[in-house]
């Protein structure tokens, strides 16, 4: 059976990702509550029986009160402003994120000192709707929730025991959730979603714009493999541009080893004896080792069958604060494994 | 009811598009027999009581005596050869094919003078499998197949009437599998393809090798935008190198845009306030004209009724050797619709 949190939990922005958080931890009788700055919102999540405010600093105060584990779960742009208010209203509380880049909240986090009392989070899961309308119970069952450790590498492993239990605590919620926790570092992670995430995006807009440019005759013989480049082309703008403007560094990068693909298989089209050779044979390799590792194939995926399956992901086992966790937080991350806390 | 044609259909090449045409004519009721040089191929298709034959030569004078309809559904570095023979061993059979280049193949019919009788096709259907053991009924059901009419283009519409027959022929035979009639000439089906078939292909697998680049925790982090980015990319290497290397002008052109607009997005990204608002905008505008054209939404699509809906193409109805149905012909290529004949 999974096991509560030592304390309750604070969300602070109830859309898609806080929503759907709040009724995966109600449903799991853990004690949590909210606050929405949208009205819409909070009078439907009352109406549901959660217990959500639209005031801010009264919920922050009560989370002080209760001691609870504040989850960060609006957008980027407006974590600056409460990491202001938490100092105040809330100075002792532990405080973890979801956003989908931790650079730039960690970067925050530090300019507000509060490094010793924060766990970056962030799951890997989302619909393409937004807003607590679109937020629904079991979204993250089976995704992979990165966990951050930056301050135990930081202070070489001389963290608090309050810090631990607050990591110990994020991992619960994880747990709670249905989500496999993937152990990684804040810059390894935008490293890698950039990769895996904020690059499909620009990929998929790309294709979405080259394809519409063929008019009505490429729309019309437009079959699967358009479908699938172009699905997530369909999020919002906003919301991509949220993701990757705030990784453009790390994303750059991607776009580098991206353009350059493209550009030699380009040259390989121009020859004399047109050939992508070395394009088809090292993405099919690529396509297959990925297909190995997440335990999917083409056939599966057509049926869904991936989000429903056993995880592909190797396990360890870990007691956080026992001798050698931090190493082997590092060793699951350099795996890209799931870790189960005891 | 749909109708038979004026002659048997003749399939030279039984693997996944040649053998599954051949198992939606049986359905039908329509007379076709097919030759395959693949000896499984043929033990397992006559076990299943198909007319067949691994002898090419006897089949195509078969082909002549019963003046059949002859589909070459080979690789297309066959085709050559083929057509050599058809010259001497079925000297006034009509002619189609089911290639997924029309330029490459247009240019050895003219060569070998057959353009009176001659129609392109294209079926925008498959699967990652191939030969015949991959064949199945059904396969083209609700795909659009391009049939195309350049002949009647280069004689100003002063065609035969054994070229009328033959064009209405090709059209019944796509009416018989369920798929839907695009009508295209040779030039701007390539021209559409490199934009919305061959560009997603070269896309998926630079999607995955810089996926893989970033490792065991990217490949872990992997959710479904990397995984629909990359599916095509499983594709076997030398199918998609038979498409893209046989369609390089027309994708060097579609390349260029695509490269074009990833570096415009770099520099946004490279910029002091990281922007991509140009892309991101313009990417989700093209795909959401994409889907309210073909019908469906990102969350039909999650559930896979895109392709059992009912068509999103216009329809134009004509009666080929009618006046104008040349013109006709050319507007529903414009608009990309699907034709009834009659």
């Amino acid at each position: 059976m999974n096991r509560l949190l030592a304390h309750p939990v604070c969300i602070i922005g109830l859309g898609l990702i806080g929503g759907s958080l709040l009724r995966d931890l109600r449903a799991a009788g853990q004690p949590a509550f909210g606050f929405t700055r949208s009205c819409s919102g909070a009078r439907s999540a009352l109406s549901e029986g959660f217990d959500v405010s639209d005031d801010l600093d009264a919920t922050l105060a009560r989370a002080e009160e209760e001691q609870a584990l504040i989850v960060l779960a609006t957008p980027i742009s407006a974590i600056d402003g409460i990491l202001d208010k938490i100092v105040t209203l809330a100075p002792t509380c532990g405080i973890t994120d979801v956003a989908s880049v931790k650079a730039q909240v960690y970067d925050l986090v530090l300019k507000h000192g509060l490094a010793g009392r924060y766990v970056g989070s962030h799951p890997m899961a989302g619909t393409a709707d937004s807003g607590w309308k679109a937020s629904q119970e079991g979204l993250f069952r089976g995704a992979a929730w990165v966990i951050t450790f930056d301050h135990a590498i930081d202070t070489s492993g001389a963290v608090s025991s309050a810090w631990v239990e607050l990591w110990f605590d994020v991992a619960r919620m994880i747990k709670l959730t249905g989500a496999e926790a993937i152990p990684s570092r804040v810059g390894h992670h935008d490293a890698a979603v950039a990769r895996i995430s904020h690059l499909p995006h620009l990929l998929a807009e790309t294709q979405a714009i080259v394809g519409d440019n063929g008019g009505a005759l490429a729309l019309s013989l437009a079959a699967g493999s358009f479908r699938d480049g172009t699905r997530v082309a369909g999020t919002a703008p906003a919301l991509v541009r949220g993701m990757c403007e705030t990784n453009s560094a790390a994303l750059i990068d991607c776009l580098d080893e991206a353009i350059e693909l493209l550009t030699e298989a380009r040259k390989g089209l121009a020859a004399k004896s047109p050939s992508i050779a070395e394009l088809a044979d090292a993405g099919y390799r690529s396509r297959i080792r990925y297909e190995a590792r997440s335990g999917i194939t083409a056939k599966k995926q057509d049926a869904h069958a991936a989000t429903t399956s056993v995880s592909g992901r190797p396990v360890l086992r870990l007691q956080p604060g026992a001798p050698g966790w931090i190493r082997q937080l590092a060793h699951a991350e350099s795996l890209g494994a799931r870790i189960e806390v005891f």
